[in-house]
């Protein structure tokens, strides 16, 4: 993809962090749910490691490679005309000299913003002054190739286990103000759900604020409505996804018959006709 | 793979076609479906090269290559313990000197089955001697290489649209007597769908039998009734999956609300443990 173009498609990726509008990334594994997406007027594309990984054979938690993970999303940036940002787990490297060869893939997969985590394989948090380090290198990655990648930096106290309210609210408002300090574009605090909470959030910190959605979580409009700026799915709408394709295996095992699949499907015609829209196909 | 286990493999698919059940084949395009599929206890597992194809962004027809098709065919085989039967669509070539490389790339990624089928890109028959030589050369390099590939024969009449029932079936027929004599294992009449023309079909023609299922057809225990030996569902269970995907992105941008994916769905440690069993993750 041309220079000018990837620096197009991050600058309209970063407006539209900026509302009035919420963002709504729901986010693919493959390209032919990443057309289907764009085909349905989402103004950007966005992948979840887990269900890449995961679809790939391969459990959560950076035991993918960084070269497969790029390999898909570089067919997804090729088939789309949208920004895509890639879920980029830890950035598949613990060192900061690491994410400019991290940037420079990425860019040349295609991708014009990314997310990087900061909780390891043990799920603990990691160092703070090293994930800014690295969030740091690679903004500094990006721009030396004329990108401004679009940074969503996640921070993940909500997600761990051992932590009571007051020390998760505290790790992510600090986490949060120093990951804008050190370039991040949008903040990603998965495991929020509450409204009270949410507020909270949004009061003592930079933002924008990116939250996850999903079971008991508040609806759009209500987090519209709090100033959240970007929601995401995650991984669970890939593997609800899965789960039809098991409901379909039960019927045709236990019954014989097929209606779960044909009750809800795409034509043969209609999934090749989307796919011909696309660049791959 | 080691060769011994893929002489058992073999053995075993080709055991799964002599009854008295019916073969379910519930075909898969990755990883995660194959070790669903597998972990629900079928015997075995087979891709959809259309489910495939199209999940990496390719129109169906042999616009992916030979290698990106088997690349998944070898993650797959790698995740699962059950044989592994890869659609291979025309065998990704039209000359029967290119099958000898075929099998031998396919016996590489692990597979012990494959489909062949004998309409080309203009949806025409291709020419009756010459796939009954690719057949014959299929045949001859699995067992030059010690194993006996599970050879499935898909003969295409019942989809050409500018055929009659009669020349339908008569091309149906001879193409199934002759693809058996070229050493098929197996007779795939994609198409079929009453049992009149199942049951004549069957009476006419040498068997083992496999059918597509899908709607309109007839339900699984009429199929074992009739005597058919394998059920295939095609590309159709994934594109259904995707439209359970569908029907999650419009109920969060029309309702702002995630029921359909919260209502049957996998939790993210029932997706690790079923990646976990695999041998990739």
């Amino acid at each position: 993809m041309s220079r000018d173009l990837l620096i197009r498609k991050a600058a309209r990726l970063r407006e539209l962090h900026r509302g009035p509008k919420i963002l709504i990334l729901l986010n693919v594994w493959d390209v032919a749910s990443a057309r289907l997406i764009e085909s349905m007027g989402l103004p950007a594309v966005a992948t979840s490691s887990a269900a890449v990984a995961n679809s790939l054979g391969y459990a959560d938690g950076e035991r993918i490679s960084r070269g497969e993970m790029l390999a898909v999303v570089r067919r997804i940036s090729a088939a789309v005309n949208v920004p895509v940002t890639a879920d980029m787990e830890g950035g598949y490297c613990n060192l900061p000299e690491g994410m400019a060869e991290t940037a420079h893939e990425l860019l040349e997969a295609g991708a014009v913003g990314l997310n990087l985590e900061d909780s390891d394989k043990e799920r603990k948090l990691v160092d703070l002054s090293l994930q800014k380090e690295k969030l740091r290198a690679l903004k500094e990655a990006g721009r030396a190739e004329g990108v401004d990648l679009v940074l969503n930096a996640r921070t993940d106290p909500y997600l761990l286990k051992d932590a009571g309210d007051t020390r998760r609210f505290e790790d992510a408002v600090r986490r949060a103000r120093a990951y804008r300090d050190a370039g991040a574009d949008c903040i990603f605090v998965p495991g929020l759900s509450d409204a009270e909470t949410i507020r909270r959030v949004l009061d003592e910190s930079p933002g924008p604020l990116n939250v996850l959605a999903g079971r008991g979580g508040l609806a759009v409009p209500e987090l519209e409505r709090l100033g959240v700026a970007r929601l995401s799915l995650g991984s669970e709408p890939w593997r609800a996804a899965l789960a039809a394709f098991r409901h379909i295996a039960r019927e045709v095992l236990d019954h014989g018959t097929y209606h779960s699949m044909t009750d809800n499907t795409f034509t043969y015609d209609e999934m090749q006709q989307l796919l011909r829209g696309g660049s791959s196909g």
